[in-house]
């Protein structure tokens, strides 16, 4: 096994696949009447909000920490992170029986803390600013010799991301396009491989939060655009394009699609209400575009990631 | 088609099963490591929240409706309800093409009733007696010839409400149990004629809330125990038991286990955090009864029909 050091062709993703299987949900895919009609069109909703930590990153993380070597996996692993990644990286450590470091921000919940300690993982608080995080990292990282693990800038984490879409595929194959969130871009860039490079006809898209637009302005200008003072209800969209991400966004995908913290609020009630499951704010965001009659791709038959669930819904406006 | 006009035998309820299986949701059956770890036992959750109309009255519904002769069934269907069943009924006589007449208590929300119209329903409001109710009902039936559909205390309706727990046994063959909460007896009197008419050896046991014991009590007693102002969070379970219903507790269920309130939100909250999926208070009442450790059944391998998805969680407790 080796460390994905160059952007994958479709046999690294098929090998991510076959490396984590054994350790993340092979989630299933929903449908809704209600949304068919109001979308007009087939819509095939990918749960990842099932997904081991409830969320997507179960599969980067899987894939990063299952792919380094013996060597590079001695010291365990460690990143940055208050949100899902955190936890993610914990949990893979734990099947590795590695250690996990994990920096968080003091401000973040303690909810979130306990999480990411319940999957066996050390934490190390800090000021909640990026210059901070990265300080304590690096010091961590010195004291012992642990490996670092981006949340997202990281081919073998963007491997891992595109396995949502392969199985995606594998069931629903003659998809038109695939929709999925759009923070970091790991699930995005792991999607448009999985689409240019597999057998079907589909294509990615993007959807992001007016008030985090950044990929969208990054896309349009050809370069990437910093994510600044983010204000938006779907937490797990607030950072800047990673550069591997944008690379592989440039080539491959065409629009992203922004919606208003209103419409991520609706749609996210609607599939509570309608599908009777939970998602969190960043997984209503796609379903947000859809319901806008703002997206213009190919139509007839729309895939969605839902790319997580941790949420308290007593606590959502 | 004839209506089921006695205790059903097991081709019965096949035959409902064919009946409705166009016109309902094979729901899934989700498991979960958090719960199995908690309870010690493996825990098969047959998702009726995933049903049309978000409950397994669907289930009864449809069986009661498609049963009806061509004469029964031209003047309509009505029945009193404030809840899953009105829905359920208003959307069987939607697919058989018949009217549906549904007597509703003026105290009902407005999204109940709402919904009821939805599905192509005529309301009539009344005061919010049983007396009152009963009393529109008969009027109302006298008017349009429509056939009275009582939501629980009917042999049709049993019938189809044994169809999830059909369903949960051909795919877990296994079972030694299966759990069920009870309000007048419908589902769990279906659960316990497939378990006893059925090829398996799982048993049915009941699920009450403790201020809305009257089944429990019933059982205990050897005779019907009214429900005297039952104060529950598990809106569907209000009701006392139908007497078709009792017959068949009485000789084929055990035990039915009692859980506090305070139990219940606990349960109910679990399952939304845990399993990602939006569950009705009188759903987790099942549930809370594993969790309490005082259930005494045979627990190596446990279904529970979650009955429900129809709830806020915004607005709950």
């Amino acid at each position: 096994m080796v460390r994905q050091d160059r952007r994958p062709g479709y046999e690294d993703l098929l090998a991510a696949h076959g490396r984590i299987q054994p350790h993340v949900h092979r989630t299933p895919v929903m449908t809704s009447h209600y949304f068919d009609e109001r979308v007009g069109a087939r819509i095939y909703f990918k749960c990842e909000n099932f997904q081991k930590v409830g969320a997507f990153k179960a599969r980067g993380a899987c894939n990063a920490v299952l792919s380094l070597s013996e060597e590079e996996a001695t010291g365990g692993v460690l990143t940055h992170s208050s949100g899902n990644h955190a936890q993610a990286l914990a949990y893979a450590a734990g099947i590795r029986g590695i250690p996990a470091y994990v920096v968080m921000p003091e401000t973040a919940p303690q909810v979130k803390a306990d999480a990411v300690r319940g999957y066996g993982a050390q934490i190390r608080f800090c000021e909640p600013t990026l210059e901070a995080r990265e300080r304590h990292s690096r010091e961590w990282v010195a004291e012992t010799g642990a490996r670092f693990v981006h949340p997202y800038d990281d081919w073998s984490i963007i491997a891992g991301q595109s396995t949502a879409a392969l199985e995606l595929l594998d069931e629903i194959p003659d998809l038109d396009a695939i929709l999925t969130p759009v923070g970091g871009g790991g699930l995005l860039a792991g999607t448009a491989l999985a689409c240019v490079l597999g057998p079907g006809h589909a294509r990615a898209f993007g959807a992001e939060p007016e008030n985090a637009d950044d990929a969208a302005r990054s896309l349009r200008m050809g370069e990437i655009q910093p994510s600044i003072h983010p204000r938006t209800i779907a937490d797990g969209l607030l950072t800047s394009l990673g550069l591997r991400n944008f690379e592989v966004l440039k080539d491959e995908v065409r629009s992203i699609f922004t919606v208003s913290e209103e419409e991520i609020l609706t749609a996210m009630h609607l599939v509570w209400q309608r599908m009777k499951i939970l998602i969190e704010p960043s997984s209503a965001v796609p379903v947000a575009v859809l319901l806008s009659g703002r997206f213009d791709g190919p139509a007839a038959r729309i895939g969605v990631i839902l790319s997580g669930g941790n949420v308290d819904p007593r606590q959502t406006p």
